[in-house]
């Protein structure tokens, strides 16, 4: 299965990141140990943003390296449109930052998903100033 | 199996739901995205909140949906009584709002539970202005 | 598989364990309901913290109980040397305060360890003013 996280700076669809806690006195970023974002991604079928809408990735980010390489990862992918409507995925692991391919576990999932683990392979897709679309390529077994 | 949630306003078991994270200069709310709570549910064997304890459901919940329609739910089952004692389940997933079948996932266990994996059910069984009852049945394989 | 966790207060790998956040107005400790830490832990081939690095765990504990008995355990770790470089496994659970043996799952993993699934025994291995030192002994299997 492969479907598209869109992370977008603006716009009606626009992604929202927000910073939630960290470690007092610092700017919380991606980079700044002990901070954590709270996400909710759109998720479309093919590469444009504009394309059908699947769901949506919601769940937390946490900069949890103290070296910056890498942040833990904790999304449901919520299916809430064409075949997989109402059935989730959770998605779980370490990006690292500076690698193209990252590869996080699928612990679990609902619905049609019951029983399933496995794993996703997220790779940049697209990326300019205003956005940028992660391919997410998921590889599981249900039994 | 089937357990039930007790969410209780107040009593000696009271539950504890603590907002402890948010988007700075919002109100912390389940409907409020960035919103992180930590929880702590009695979960006892019959529907009465004065029924057997078996054990205690803890972790997190948190408004990851921009439009407030669900939460993200990562708890953990830790039965502290009775056959399973010592035991523990991981519930993950997204528990929406204005459903009452709400399906997470049991994403694995630990001492009977180890190599658990399935699916929880979550529905109102009761509810008035001082408490609601959750009743969760749960689904697993072991192997 | 047999692993050491390091939870050293100072020094070049000293151990990350940062409150991030509680509930306001209270201390944020691992005994009070509602704090949230984020953690690196240097992991070793042995039980010296002087001894071969493998990786580090990374993520959150979260202080959940109400009675302040046990914390919820999120984290990855994360292989970067030796035989199992570029791995991750992902533990999640409860860990009990006054017990020596604390068992947490292992809920998946990636890399060598894709479809893994299985427990984690975490037991004191050292202890004194300045550091502490866990047995992390992993049984996964991965079919």
């Amino acid at each position: 299965m492969v479907f598209y996280l869109q992370d977008l700076a603006a716009g009606p669809n626009a992604t929202v990141v927000a910073p939630v806690a960290g470690i007092n006195g610092r700017v919380w970023s991606f980079t700044t140990f002990g901070s954590i974002f709270v996400v909710d991604f759109p998720v479309t079928l093919s590469i444009s943003p504009a394309s059908e809408l699947v769901g949506q990735a919601q769940g937390l980010l946490i900069a949890s390296a103290l070296d910056g390489a890498s942040v833990n990862v904790a999304l449901s992918i919520v299916f809430n449109n064409l075949q997989y409507n109402g059935s989730t995925l959770e998605l779980q692991g370490i990006s690292r930052r500076h690698e193209n391919y990252r590869e996080v576990s699928v612990v679990s999932g609902t619905g049609k998903f019951r029983f399933a683990r496995g794993y996703a392979v997220l790779e940049t897709a697209f990326f300019d100033i205003s956005r940028s679309t992660l391919r997410l390529t998921i590889t599981i077994q249900t039994n």
